[in-house]
């Protein structure tokens, strides 16, 4: 039996839904609180380049629309540091031949609300939900125009992301609701290198670029238009802070002192700076993510993590896919699509959640630690020889779509613990590739 | 300057908090969500008698209302504890002279009220409040027969318990809100033993009776009026929980089985137990607490805590008692008190969140174990020998108010690890009470 499907948010994971949905005959309707994108024109400064990666990947393939999606794609084939002493390394983010592509959000949105369209979903705009009636199957929205209107609907995906207004009405309202809101004491900036005069790139096209400065750290990412999104991550507070560079001139000297190369391919450096929004970055955690067989939380409205792995929107890209794989099992039996489809995905929600946490230690500080750098070498060693025994954390999570990120996190946890040991035994610098070395690290893999 | 305060609440915590600030001159509006409970017949089966002990004893003390509230207390000196094979233990919670006091909620919350009223503080019953706007200093509420009125007020406390609107208001406009609610899959239910024909008390009165159960338990506290107010703290799900005792019979066989000597004091078991409410119990951490010198949150608003260690009221009122002494510090500076407030008691607050949540395991499953009684005896023992060195954690908490909760958990956390170490070492049985297990304890104590 075909439904009648509501879908909260017209963002990346509530269009891709809406193709899932549409492709097994429901008819879907989106609302979205925001005017329609495509016409108006987006506030800029706040969207974070996406890295766009093998689990999303496999989503927009199996409905067959990562072709439309590549064409707006840079390839990113690994990390280019920029050191504090100006010197710049290449660290590639897996084996040959495997990348990670850096989307323009705003673009990538407009083109899943087309291709959702297409597909015969029914999105309407300046839509804000403002409550849901369980009992009545029943949800409202605040509109410009109509004022308060209620639709009656079955089906209820709440795909409105971090501060999802879905997931509130169902706080309030489910006894014994599990939840948390966690914000790190940093915020993003977001800032732009424009192309060279000539049109091309200023600097390396295909790679993530990452200013680490122990604490905090700069970030770029390319775009189509030979421009690259950057943005800042750094402390509200404290010295130096969002809140310490006050003036033109303490930014200056700060950017030219701390980000050198950067700060000479940034013409717009203080205008960005004071105008751009400073964003917080949350981490959401809820349970249950369900009603019977009538709501479910999807993507960032279930689980909002931070973007250090780049898998925020890989993440709820899975989901959808993980529940069409759940659709075709068991048909229109949808207590027990979303029953499984909580229980296969909370615990993965959880473990990507800490590992974007972790990561950001990563980024900031250990790219820059010559140990860290030839810990990450003996690893990719290990990979090469055993590309099944070891895998680093970094692919299973990225390049491995077949291994649960809850199976990666704890993975990476056991593989970690055998690194630290490994990094501690003498002249590790002299015998890293050393046959006692693999043979250690073998040994406290299987034992 | 005296100012015009607003409390939201009128339980324990804002009662007692009105009194303070009366005291010191402000005029005090207490706005209530429920009927005056003085008036109207109470809701009955939700209210877990509550153990007064010593940090809350101190804040009645300090503005001298404890006399009163001892006519309705009852002292328990220890934990009498029913075995399933039939044997009862008592164990005296401290050394001799030590106590806790059985108070019924009602009871006390309407002699907080009297108090509150005497002292100048207006109580408004009926009122909800519905919305908060910094801004503005206005504070909206919802009342059966005015309709949506708003007060202006300068500084407003948000005392309004575990499910506080006033905190809901300040989470959905505070940027970055830190916050957490987490049930445990555990309720509770009340239940009655009442007094016997003569009117005297069927068990032993002065004593927290316990019956542990592993995974379960139940308790009962005296009340003034002979009859024991007993509670059940019992899975939601599973084998056995609330939802597998769905029959008389069932709930009969059940409790005549395990809590042989309970069931035959409870001739209205089955009435009670169908009729009375199942409650859920829920940790609640958030922050910030404060905005400025507008707002704060305090008692279970800012830290609600599960029942085990005894401490809800009695951390809520050692709140009342710690700003008591920032006001006497900073006077009239409240943008200072409400920040040395936070500063001080978050991490008071987030301390005894975990103590509880860890007794709940020694109070249900623990004491019934030899292995923990003689842990507890050797402890005992080293209070008394070294009084100052080594003090219980239960004393800490319970009967220390000049240790800090999160000075006490720190404690507790270090003499647990030296204990653990202490009950391995062979023998332990044998030579509790040695010099050599002295020695070996008082050495890690200080290493």
């Amino acid at each position: 039996m075909k439904k009648d499907v509501t879908i909260v948010g017209a963002g990346l994971v509530g269009s891709l839904l809406s193709i899932y949905l549409s492709r097994r005959g429901h008819k879907v309707s989106i609302y979205e609180r925001r005017p329609d994108m495509r016409k108006e024109k987006m506030s800029a400064g706040r969207s974070i380049n996406l890295a766009l990666s093998d689990r999303g990947i496999k989503a927009l393939e199996e409905v067959g629309i990562m072709d439309a999606i590549r064409e707006i794609a840079i390839p990113m084939h690994g990390r280019f540091i920029h050191n504090a002493d100006g010197n710049t390394t290449f660290q590639p983010y897996g084996k040959q031949g495997q990348f990670i592509n850096s989307v323009s959000r705003g673009e990538l949105n407009k083109k899943l609300m087309d291709l959702a369209e297409k597909e015969g979903a029914e999105i309407f705009f300046d839509h804000k939900c403002v409550s849901i009636d369980w009992k009545a199957n029943a949800i409202s929205f605040e509109t410009p125009g109509s004022g308060l209107i209620t639709r009656n609907s079955k089906l209820i995906f709440g795909a409105d992301g971090a501060y999802s207004a879905a997931r509130l009405q169902h706080q309030l309202q489910h006894d014994r609701f599990q939840y948390q809101q966690y914000y790190i004491d940093f915020g993003y900036k977001e800032l732009t290198i424009p192309p060279a005069e000539d049109g091309s790139f200023r600097m390396e096209k295909n790679a993530l670029h990452i200013w680490p400065r122990g604490n905090y750290m700069l970030i770029a990412l390319p775009n189509t238009d030979s421009s690259f999104t950057c943005t800042l991550f750094f402390p509200f507070d404290g010295e130096p802070s969002f809140a310490s560079l006050n003036t033109k001139e303490k930014l200056r000297a700060f950017f030219e002192k701390t980000f050198t190369d950067a700060f000479r391919l940034m013409p717009k450096l203080e205008e960005e700076f004071f105008t751009n929004p400073t964003s917080s970055l949350v981490t959401v955690k809820c349970y249950p993510w369900i009603r019977e067989d009538k709501f479910a939380l999807i993507g960032d409205a279930a689980h909002a993590i931070v973007p250090f792995f780049g898998q925020g929107m890989n993440c709820g890209f899975e989901d959808c896919s993980v529940l069409n794989g759940l659709m075709e099992q068991y048909g229109d039996d949808w207590t027990t699509i979303l029953e499984r489809f909580q229980q296969l995905r909370k615990p993965d929600g959880d473990a990507i959640a800490e590992l974007a946490l972790n990561n950001f230690i990563e980024m900031r500080d250990k790219v820059a630690d010559p140990k860290f750098l030839l810990q990450k070498k003996i690893e990719a060693r290990l990979h090469d020889k055993y590309p099944l025994k070891w895998i680093p954390a970094y692919s299973q999570v990225t390049f491995s779509p077949q291994i649960r990120y809850s199976d990666a996190f704890r993975n990476a946890m056991k593989q970690e613990a055998i690194m630290q040991q490994v990094m501690a035994m003498p002249d590790i610098d002299r015998k890293w590739d050393s046959e006692e070395i693999e043979a250690a690290v073998l040994k406290r893999l299987t034992g």
